[in-house]
């Protein structure tokens, strides 16, 4: 396997679920990095790649390391895309059982997972990698994960993300299409 | 009165409802402003008050010119303050009828309406003023309003904001507290 080590790549996000899920997907591609647990200033879009680009722009001039990011959403179509960009504030305010609320008379469950990787190596150039994930929202939640995952049933399958379980979400998620698209960019790059 | 009037004043905002409401404030206060009519980029973050600030710092970097904003927003008690500082997507996504939605089971109606006003003349003189009216959710939508007026009852009031009338809800609305707020200071400052 084509290794590849950077000592001063960051990957930054306050969400240990998450990391401990990049981890996985990107140690299996031979490439390592270190978890900077932080928060980081996002700006207030409709579209994850706008907030994406943005966040990693600032957090580059900030800290001048090559860096990457993760922005996730759940876009339901009959709530116009509801959560979308929100998802995690609308996770801890109304949480899954809300998601549910909204959905209850709604035959249509339509709905997608994105996910937007944006890699930033210097002030201008920030590489963007996106995954989606097509899908519909549970009639209740099943199964122990977080975020979302419990009430998230990806096409052509029976299972929730949660019922799927870490190793096998991570053979099908929108998190693993966009960081395999990254994995093998970064592998190839520079 | 004591008019003032400055030929650069500007007040910011897509919103031709929130422009039109704040100018019957602000003129009755002796007060003239330009409306422009623009959008400008917000941040993520669960107060207002920082969300305002730091828009009308980026707008006066850009303009220049003595400037006001105003950012408002439903927090519902029971709903650890959703929609909160995201109120105008999520009216935009899952309206009235979704709020009514999620409190369908919930008793305790209680909410506040908040409202946050900007006023920047220079990079780091950021001045706040901040109105806030208690209330409740209502079992239905009630009258004729934008934005979540015809499902908020101000405490001690039996009709929604929208039911009001744009008069009526003039006197006693949470953007009324804070321009009123912002008027004294400004006619008096400087």
């Amino acid at each position: 396997m084509n290794q590849k080590i950077s000592s001063t790549l960051l990957f930054v996000t306050s969400n240990p679920n998450k990391a401990s899920e990049v981890r996985k997907i990107l140690n299996k591609n031979g490439i390592s990095f270190h978890h900077m647990n932080a928060s980081y200033q996002e700006i207030q879009s409709s579209s994850l790649k706008t907030i994406a680009t943005e966040s990693a722009r600032c957090l580059y001039e900030r800290l001048k390391t090559p860096l990457f990011l993760e922005d996730s959403g759940l876009f339901i179509e009959q709530l116009s895309g509801f959560p979308g960009p929100y998802s995690s504030y609308v996770y801890k305010t109304i949480g899954n059982s809300g998601v549910l609320k909204l959905m209850f008379t709604i035959a249509n469950r339509t709905s997608r997972f994105e996910s937007v990787v944006a890699y930033a190596e210097n002030d201008n150039d920030i590489h963007l990698f996106s995954g989606i994930v097509l899908g519909r929202i549970a009639d209740k939640k099943k199964g122990k994960g977080w975020g979302f995952d419990p009430i998230f049933i990806p096409r052509n399958c029976d299972e929730t993300y949660a019922e799927m379980g870490i190793e096998s979400k991570q053979r099908v998620s929108h998190r693993y299409v966009a960081f395999t698209k990254f994995s093998n960019w970064f592998k190839t790059h520079g």
